[in-house]
């Protein structure tokens, strides 16, 4: 879990971290992740009934990086109600009419509620800092911004867990390629992400600036080799399982007493 | 499936169906309903991936009736991007100064969108009418109002599925008392759901006026046999999966020639 932490206050590289890195036998990984999926989803059935918490994870990735494939492996299992995808696309023309918090606000977590953010507010500080969609002196500020934002969620209750799924270069090509040679694949590839992967250097240079600046202590930054998919979906849920597991939730304790109950006045046949 | 569909013409009664009501093995019923999810879970991807057509699927019950366990256990392994669960409780004051539809309306499943509603708009002539919340002169014009609503929203793109399911008296009464003895249940348990447990039969009635009066083409009732939980289950999604087969979906062809596209303009290692 630490391994893969980015420290708060030292001075992260990315380059430090290998995509394709992953430990440990891929056929036993899987049996370990289907535990964690057990687990994930008695943690969650807890956290909904005490509804006590929020927990917010925010998943941020290249194209291609896994983010779907995560909310489907990592989630799946868990009951619907109380767990919540929250996508972030270009935003409308509304949204931009307000300031870049103000739609994601909108989706944080309730007591009880586990939110997933498929992409986040850290894009007005990737894509609209590569594109320079608006002047650095505007951009440049949200780091501070963020943090402040999400300090407030979290001394308001909010557990925060954010990933970065790191792919590599080519580990890119291979699932683009995969994508466009599979009919039932074709609708998730966009001509467009071409354009976006020859700016892959200027990506990593904002994502290396959003994971050095924007992981603190109330809402750690993980980056996670994401070549092999089931290293990827080991991590994250290990990650998501042990941070549960430290909110030492409980079924809440009735406010009456049940055995002074009888239904209907009698006893059960 | 059309054993238990509400006929839109016919003068429905609620005791011809038999809350206890079960056919086939219980094993195999459970086997079964396995295939479904899983074809329920390609379905919804398609759904999903198309991105035309909206489903709304509505749940109603008496307290203890299975709405939480059919969200569970028929959606279990549904992505949850693209699968939403809407729950509506007690009328916030900001709520109850909009018309009843005001939140359902926001609600609504958007294209690609699977959406549960756990309890809906079908309150507002249930506890409303039972408890009369407001006159009957105001609540007796709903289901029409409703009528009208859902057939708006089937015109627009809507797949609407509508579940009652049907518990009886002495299965309410057994899941109670199940509640009270098993500490990790009492957070289920509400000492004033015996108040309206009182209210039964009042509130069969009420049920079979909104079975009557809103079971339509385009947004059909289906009162389910939910006592036995394995055999309801398993009844929902033969309905769902049944629908959702009905709307021949495919995944989108690509609006440009996959073959044409050469990633960096150089052919895979």
């Amino acid at each position: 879990m630490k391994e893969f932490r980015v420290n708060a206050k030292g001075a992260f590289k990315l380059k430090d971290v290998k995509a394709d890195y992953g430990s440990g036998d891929k056929a036993e990984t899987k049996e370990k992740l289907l535990a964690l999926n057990k687990e994930l989803e008695m943690l969650q059935e807890q956290l909904y009934a005490e509804h006590k918490h929020k927990v917010l994870v925010i998943l941020q990735a290249m194209d291609t990086g896994g983010k779907d494939g995560v909310i489907r492996h990592v989630f799946e299992g868990v009951n619907p109600q109380g767990v919540r995808v929250a996508g972030f696309k270009a935003p409308t023309p509304l949204e931009l009419d307000h300031d870049y918090l103000w739609r994601v606000h909108q989706q944080a977590p309730a007591k009880g509620e586990l939110v997933i953010f498929n992409r986040s507010h850290y894009e007005d500080v990737l894509v609209v800092a590569v594109h320079q969609l608006v002047p650095e002196k505007v951009w440049c500020k949200r780091y501070d911004q963020i943090n402040d934002f999400e300090r407030m969620l979290a001394e308001e209750g909010t557990t925060i867990c954010k990933f970065f799924l790191h792919i590599d270069l080519d580990e890119q090509k291979q699932r683009l390629q995969e994508r466009l040679e599979n009919p039932d694949k074709q609708w998730k590839f966009n001509p467009d992400d071409l354009k976006e992967r020859k700016l892959w250097p200027e990506y990593m240079k904002a994502y290396e600036a959003v994971l050095r600046r924007t992981s603190t202590d109330w809402a750690p930054w993980y980056v996670v080799p994401s070549n092999k998919k089931w290293f990827r979906n080991y991590v994250v849920a290990s990650i998501l399982v042990k941070t549960l597991r430290g909110l030492n939730m409980k079924y809440p304790k009735a406010d009456f007493d049940p055995s002074a109950i009888q239904i209907d006045g009698t006893a059960l046949p």
